[in-house]
């Protein structure tokens, strides 16, 4: 049995999808891998607020009152450094926007987190992509992880595949479909909707967000693809290094001529080489698929990604919650996979 | 930098492909995962063999000559125990033949291993299936990995995905298409070629193995599903007690009516419980697919599974080599997370 001291930064949609499922969880997490998470403390922009960890809130009678008063009492007073040295060693959860262009606040706030010994997790793309090695030398320095599941695409498990379960297996290339935005109007385009009332279906069913320009122009799935190349193949690419072309200008016209050659029209994210030895390279752009590419089949707002192997073979995933419950998940399962082993 | 012992039982199609595929990863594994996998000995039913590890295999001048000379030196002098103890620690690697009823030899050999404090992998699925909760405990009391990727789809990492990938999730229900000579009949059978063609083209092309019989039957379906779900959710099923159904007595006369209904014909292994809290089933059995559920595209000798939880929604993983090949890459793979982590 272990005591894990959580510190979450960031109180959006993920960050209060995190908080809540945490304590969802935190029985069976207890019982299931001996792991008391508990969370200590959330700082967002306008405050911070201690709390009494999680054990606290989902035990005791009369919680939900106490939960509700912690939960009001945000203060000016603490600063990330001072909650990470009161509790001395723990995982910060880092559910900041994500910046591409700057990395903050996510960069500062994981640097000075693994800098001081703690592990680290985050749901946001901006720092991994704007200082891609400056972030992994600090962990390894400090000797501490540096998790990014929720990253990158949520609870579709891009990264464990990628780092783990391929492991010993040389990764020749790496395809994507990492964005569900823009996989939805891709969708409903070959339905025959035009562009501009695809997004706004999207829009309205909450896949889209208020802003999504990040998406169409391709740049939410550059990021996603980015971080796994650095972390899978050991690149260090930037953001800005990326060849980036998103659904925009794309019209009815070319999906219909797509259509009658038997093709499927989807926004990938790629990460290949020319040659063993070569630089990598991601690019991101719109591929005319045969209707037996393994992401052919991947529709509607769902992501999915295939890793070529010299001796697995090629492997694809898809599916994954990527609403704010399912990169809450991926969260917690990176808070696990620091601390649990299976022997 | 570590040195992992590793003695290797079987000698077999899977077995040789380890000893090839680890000469092949020995300088990969050294590099990327400060691994040194050194093979110190084989054995096989006739006999047994004592290496001077990996490196001098790959490295060394004239090794050729002095790996043939080696490797034509088998005695009956050396037992497992013998071995064992020789090398005090590592990793026994289990290729010996699947025996579904006895779980022979693989059950004495890996039980010998994890009790005297060694780790072990395993290809073979008999052990398993046969004793599901005594090697488990004896791999707890010694503290030691048992890892079965090899046995679970070979390269398809269904383990991994369930074990490590949802941690935190609770899973509702698996299910898979987990053995490639049967899937491979079906696509041929929905091409309209009858069962007898299907099958004899799948043994011309190395697809069906000499005796197909526990393919055709769903017996190794069974048996797969039967350890994914032991491992994965922490069940003690037995083979014994699935409910197994294979594709004999197919005829081309169903297969024209799902098509009519446009409906897919697959052989699935599932696990599954009526309420939470009831035991886990697992069954085996022909389904009609829709052809938007995840696994109707499954084709071929491929396989695939598909994990329904609670938090992460439906993952779904198809591909992997499942060859002698992919079999020992998933050998090797869970070597390497046994010794290595990624901070």
């Amino acid at each position: 049995m272990q005591k894990i001291n959580i510190i979450l930064v960031g109180f959006g949609r993920v960050g209060q999808a995190f908080y809540e499922l945490l304590k969802e969880k935190y029985d069976y997490c207890r019982e299931r891998y001996g792991l008391f998470l508990e969370l200590k403390g959330i700082i967002r922009k306008s405050g911070a607020v201690l709390l009494s960890g999680t054990r606290k809130m989902v035990s005791e009678a009369g919680a939900a009152g106490e939960e509700k008063a912690e939960l009001s009492s945000w203060v000016q007073t603490f600063s990330l450094v001072d909650l990470l040295d009161e509790f001395k060693s723990g995982v910060l959860v880092d559910c900041t926007p994500s910046d591409l262009v700057t990395g903050e606040p996510g960069y500062s706030l994981i640097k000075t987190a693994l800098s001081r010994g703690w592990h680290a997790v985050t749901a946001s793309k901006g720092a991994l992509v704007v200082h891609p090695s400056e972030l992994e030398a600090e962990a390894r320095r400090n000797q501490v992880a540096l998790k990014a599941s929720g990253a990158t695409a949520a609870a579709l498990p891009t990264l464990d595949l990628g780092l783990h379960s391929l492991a010993g297996a040389e990764i020749m290339a790496i395809e994507g479909i990492l964005n569900g935005t823009t996989n939805y109007i891709l969708t409903r385009m070959a339905d025959g909707l035009s562009f501009s009332r695809a997004l706004m279906e999207a829009s309205e069913k909450g896949i889209a967000e208020p802003n999504p320009v990040q998406d169409i122009e391709g740049w939410d799935t550059a990021a996603k693809m980015v971080i796994i190349a650095n972390k899978v193949l050991g690149t260090a690419i930037k953001l800005s290094e990326a060849r980036v072309h998103g659904i925009n200008g794309l019209t009815e016209e070319i999906m219909t001529r797509a259509a009658r050659i038997g093709k499927t029209i989807k926004l990938i994210g790629r990460c290949s080489r020319e040659t063993p030895g070569e630089p990598w390279k991601v690019e991101v752009g719109l591929a005319l698929l045969n209707p037996d590419h393994p992401l052919a089949a991947v529709d509607g707002s769902n992501k999915g990604i295939i890793f070529y192997t010299d001796c697995m073979g090629y492997i694809v995933l898809s599916g994954g919650k990527s609403d704010p419950r399912g990169a809450a998940a991926a969260l917690i399962k990176d808070i696990i996979s620091i601390y649990w082993r299976d022997f």
